[in-house]
């Protein structure tokens, strides 16, 4: 398939190096400021380099990368809330060019879902969104496969930042202050790390999961959303005592939308240590599914937007 | 999507019971002596009763399965070695008049690969068999997405019965005979529980994964199998001093397949209980994936052999 890259970041710069592993070329790449086009393909390479040395990646505008000849867009803009722009307009143009989507950006899919829908279903195109909730995890298609009406419940560890900050505070009886800016230093964390800390990030993927599972729009403001930057290090020792740690758990259950901390079990299944990721499925009839890998990260979300990739050509 | 399913066991049964609820019909299905045909799709109670009470499933010859007039032909007969019969025929029938194939049985992948994928070749139908592998574990999808050539490893723990006896005997210090004793009487193990404890299931699968990622045939014949029968239970004893137990896993990695006991850390990722499987995946791009849930019983294979149909209905 042809590619239309949107969003040149560390997601975008992974598809368009690992797309010709998936036999799929990438014709058209834009940032903010700038677009490449090459109707054969673009070689990684060429692009990369010239970005790191030029701030561009090419002598295009980002809107010639839009009206390129391609079959899928992939829109991997960073996720903005409220308007979900520029992603949301990338979304419609492509849709009203009856080209296939698929998202990395969350926007569109956590703040705009019925506006998306009602685009994709004006339009010969379909939308895909796999690497939106927990990079490399298959939890959307895990979700389709089982069927949206025989899940139950989803929850699970869906901020691999958060997740960091918790297990070293708990493995080395460390503050929050002190493993926040350890977290920075290892670029684990974002200087503002409050998308992350405060839930938010965690919140968007299972807004996107409530959406998929009761085919209905919910948006962030029907998130009951709790951060972790003000747990106090004593809960971690007082849950340690018992056998237990604190994860912030991201849940979907009964059309309700709930992220907070929560006690699990030191060494249960929810317990992922480090930047780890994990989906825990509830289902009618083929009992709990539980996977886990990495939620975050260029190559590994961009596997899941070239799984997705994958998928439209076999339609 | 109109089913026909060949067996009527514990996986055949829950297909005809749970088709309705993935919007599709069970239009035929037949056990070894009979078979019940509505091409308006049968009342799965009216079958099951039937069944208990005569001991068949309808009035017809399983050869009026075969021979009705539908899209997917589930094979659920039971997993046969060497010629892989009489499912292997089943499929080839299929395939002749063009239907898709879904398998829940596991011999004509794992011991007749080649000529099952020349027999999908000359055929408009297509071949899928998630339910083959880890029950209702997506691992082939996952594999599938991810691109078989991108997967570096597979291992893990495929055998509910082997992984209930290890575990019990972990847990509560017993010798291999009382906990294989309380898990036939639990209905964990069968009469003849050789297949499981031997390794022989856990390999059929690992074949099955290796033909998928490989893309080459290999049978039970390329695997260096060992079981969990001669296992003594002072390893399991010396193994939990050092923090460690004992599961049987089955790996393929580097064209190789290998069933055994292997140390495991104790509250580790592969060290699953009871009856619960995990399959891990080791990916080039994704970084590793690890999938746990229930790899065996009625309604989670069923729920595997209907996402299978859902792939297909969506072609």
């Amino acid at each position: 398939m042809k590619l239309a890259v949107m969003g040149a970041g560390a997601v975008g710069a992974s598809v368009l190096d690992l797309a010709s592993e998936y036999d799929h070329e990438v014709v058209a790449i834009a940032d903010s400021s700038s677009a490449a086009l090459d109707g054969d393909g673009l070689d990684p390479e060429t692009v990369t380099d010239r970005k790191a040395e030029t701030g561009t990646v090419g002598d295009h505008d980002p809107a010639d990368a839009l009206a390129a000849d391609y079959d899928v867009l992939v829109e991997a803009t960073p996720t903005t809330l409220g308007d979900a722009e520029p992603g949301y307009s990338h979304v419609v143009e492509a849709f009203e060019r009856d080209r296939h989507v698929v998202l990395a950006n969350k926007g569109p899919v956590a703040e705009r879902y019925a506006d998306v829908r009602a685009a994709e279903a004006e339009s010969d195109g379909d939308l895909l969104f796999e690497a939106t909730v927990a990079g490399a995890i298959p939890a959307l298609s895990t979700v389709a496969d089982l069927g949206p009406t025989h899940v139950t419940a989803v929850r699970g560890v869906l901020n691999g930042t958060a997740n960091f900050v918790l297990s070293r505070m708990a493995a080395e009886g460390l503050d929050y202050e002190h493993v926040l800016a350890e977290a920075q230093d290892l670029g684990v964390a974002e200087a503002d790390p409050s998308f992350d800390v405060e839930g938010t990030d965690a919140a968007l993927k299972c807004v996107i999961l409530a959406n998929v599972l009761y085919d209905r729009e919910y948006t962030l403001a029907d998130a009951s959303v709790e951060g972790i930057a003000d747990l106090p290090g004593s809960v971690l020792e007082l849950a340690a005592e018992d056998g237990r740690t604190v994860r912030l758990i991201g849940e979907v259950q009964d059309g309700e939308i709930q992220v907070g901390p929560r006690l699990v079990p030191e060494n249960g299944t929810l317990a992922v240590t480090g930047t780890r990721n994990i989906v825990q499925l509830d289902t009618a009839f083929a009992g709990r599914l539980n996977i886990s890998g990495r939620g975050a990260g260029g190559p590994e979300t961009a596997s899941a937007v070239l799984a997705d990739v994958g998928r439209l050509a076999k339609r």
